[in-house]
């Protein structure tokens, strides 16, 4: 079978492999859509950090591994064991890998397990290839509503319902979005189906603009040309955001963060940094302020997010951007990305 | 009558001044003991920070001012209109000024109103003089089991109070504390009366660990001599600790902090920071951690501390390393302390 598989930097090939051998206890899955996302190009461009160079703990693998982590699919096999399945169903795949043993996954947020990992990342196959099999414990099904293209966008979009459900978001909450990338924007999505007051995006490129305000943002904020902190006192009658959201995970964007909320704020961390950067705890300290870290999603967010496509309350559709061949994945998605960023937000691979 | 005012850098003097008029609303206190703090040393030596150098918006007073904000006393006299209050009764003063109408007091966060002060550094007198006059809902009535030299003690520990009360403390929780000072010994005291797990102390003075391990400090770790974030570990089988107070406010702890928590715990602040520094969000990010600032307290925190100590659930009388005398302020209390910091909790005048 095909698959598109990582062996380092700018090494992404599209070779033949053995199908994998469907086990007891796991689905096989015929991957449908495939989402090329940020943590893709990090690795393209500068990793391995997630791939495994040494065995992965959990999938005991070792580069070259198959990429694709946002994925829907259909069922092609079921394994021994399983039940609630069937070949031929559309289901959506929560690829974060737990050892379900750890400190943290005995209580149940494998989202932070010591030895955690990704399917389509770490090993155990990705979405880029003909066939991939995994635990089915990590398999949403599908309501017939949900088209498999848009059901590619249920991981991203967990990944903004994830950060949402850690703040403490009540109905009239202001909100500030430091970034409109594809993250601010399923951020974006996640505050309309739950409900907020007026929704601020602090974002530079102007289609990332355009796409905030199309997903619904209220205001855009451009940090070059006005004070991001002032604008937001302005409008908030001078009280500041109940809530941030950091998107972009820059230093300047941290103490605008801290100094946006309002007394007893917070700041919803959704970046991965690159670096550390300055910070005064002083600008937490004298609203006392919280600032909330938050990794990917629990299983729970999946089901939140398929939940309110289906409901209609998300209406992703318009993220994607493109559609390419598992064949050019590397020429019109990887690279695309690199050169045209700003005018994606999800690039799709169609198996 | 006399009193300690503060000038400026190194400039505290006992001088003779008028005695305040007890205005409508208002009780006038004999203070009775007044601890000397951090804050006190900062305005001697690096000031003014706090202390106004144009009018404070609600005092409407500038330098200089009468020193002194930890402190008790006995009324003198009852203004108009106030109930509830007799001549010759003990009293604990909350000393935060709020102006009660910005968006902090409308939801009763006085700790962090826009226009906040002191009574001791901002105006309205202070505990280092003959009389003070302030609003009667700044004085707590205290109970006859309760001296008026520990009840001079009940400022800083609430202090403490309000950092546990900031942190989702459960009755198993471990806590590492950063500082063995005054602050570090008083959350010490408010988790003991609390309850909680182990209490481990980070802190380098001998004589500060003394005082830890006597309030109850279960382990002391020196961080000249052992990694604390791998003695955390080894304390709490691998897992880390559920809170961290941080006492102490310097970089090297920030990073110890959000790396000694266990997944999901929490970094409370404690701290006022002198400069910006260092910080990975990632470090929170993976085991999605949340840093919590706080500020001062609220009344409540008063009420709750004076019940505590009222009902022997802390006994927090051993923090007085010395009784000095008000003429002596400068030289037995600032100067001392900042010689000898070390070997001592707080120092009290007796007025
Ligand atoms: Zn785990
Ligand atoms: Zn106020």
């Amino acid at each position: 079978m095909r698959a598109a598989r990582y062996y380092g930097i700018e090494d992404i090939r599209v070779e033949e492999i053995p199908e994998p051998v469907c086990k007891e206890g796991q689905l096989k899955i015929k991957p449908a859509f495939v989402g090329i996302c940020g943590t893709d190009l990090h690795e393209y461009l500068g990793g391995p950090t997630f791939a495994p160079v040494k065995p992965h703990p959990v999938t005991k693998e070792t580069l070259p591994v198959t990429f694709g982590h946002e994925f829907s699919g259909t069922v092609l096999e079921v394994g021994k064991g399983v039940s609630g399945f069937k070949p031929g169903q559309h289901v959506s795949i929560q690829p974060t890998i737990y050892d379900g043993t750890c400190g943290a996954c005995k209580h149940n947020f494998e989202n932070v397990c010591y030895n955690g990992g990704f399917v389509g990342l770490s090993g155990w196959g990705g979405g880029l290839s003909d066939a991939v099999t995994v635990p089915s414990s990590y398999c949403l099904p599908l309501p017939d509503n949900i088209p498999l293209d848009v059901a590619a966008l249920v991981e991203p979009l967990a990944v903004g319902w994830h950060a949402v459900s850690q703040s403490p978001l009540k109905p009239n909450d202001n909100i500030l979005i430091l970034g409109g990338g594809p993250i601010g924007i399923a951020v974006i999505q996640a505050l309309c189906a739950r409900g907020c007051g007026q929704i601020i995006v602090s974002e530079l490129s102007a289609s990332r603009q355009k796409f905030a305000k199309q997903f619904g943002a209220d205001t855009i904020l451009d940090p070059r040309t006005v004070d991001v902190v002032k604008s937001v006192q302005d409008l908030t009658g001078g009280e500041g955001v109940d809530i941030v959201f950091d998107c972009a995970g820059v230093a300047v964007g941290l103490e605008a963060a801290c100094k946006a909320i309002r007394v007893k704020g917070t700041v919803v961390n959704v970046a991965i940094w690159e670096k550390a950067v300055p910070f005064q705890p002083n600008d937490l300290v004298f609203r006392e302020g919280k600032y909330v870290a938050c990794l990917g999603y629990i299983q729970q967010d999946f089901k939140d997010v398929i939940q309110a496509i289906s409901a209609g309350k998300m209406t992703p559709g318009e993220m994607i951007t493109s559609k390419i061949a598992l064949e050019n994945v590397v020429e019109d998605g990887i690279k695309e990305l690199i050169r045209n960023k700003e005018n994606h937000v999800k690039v799709l691979v169609q198996i």
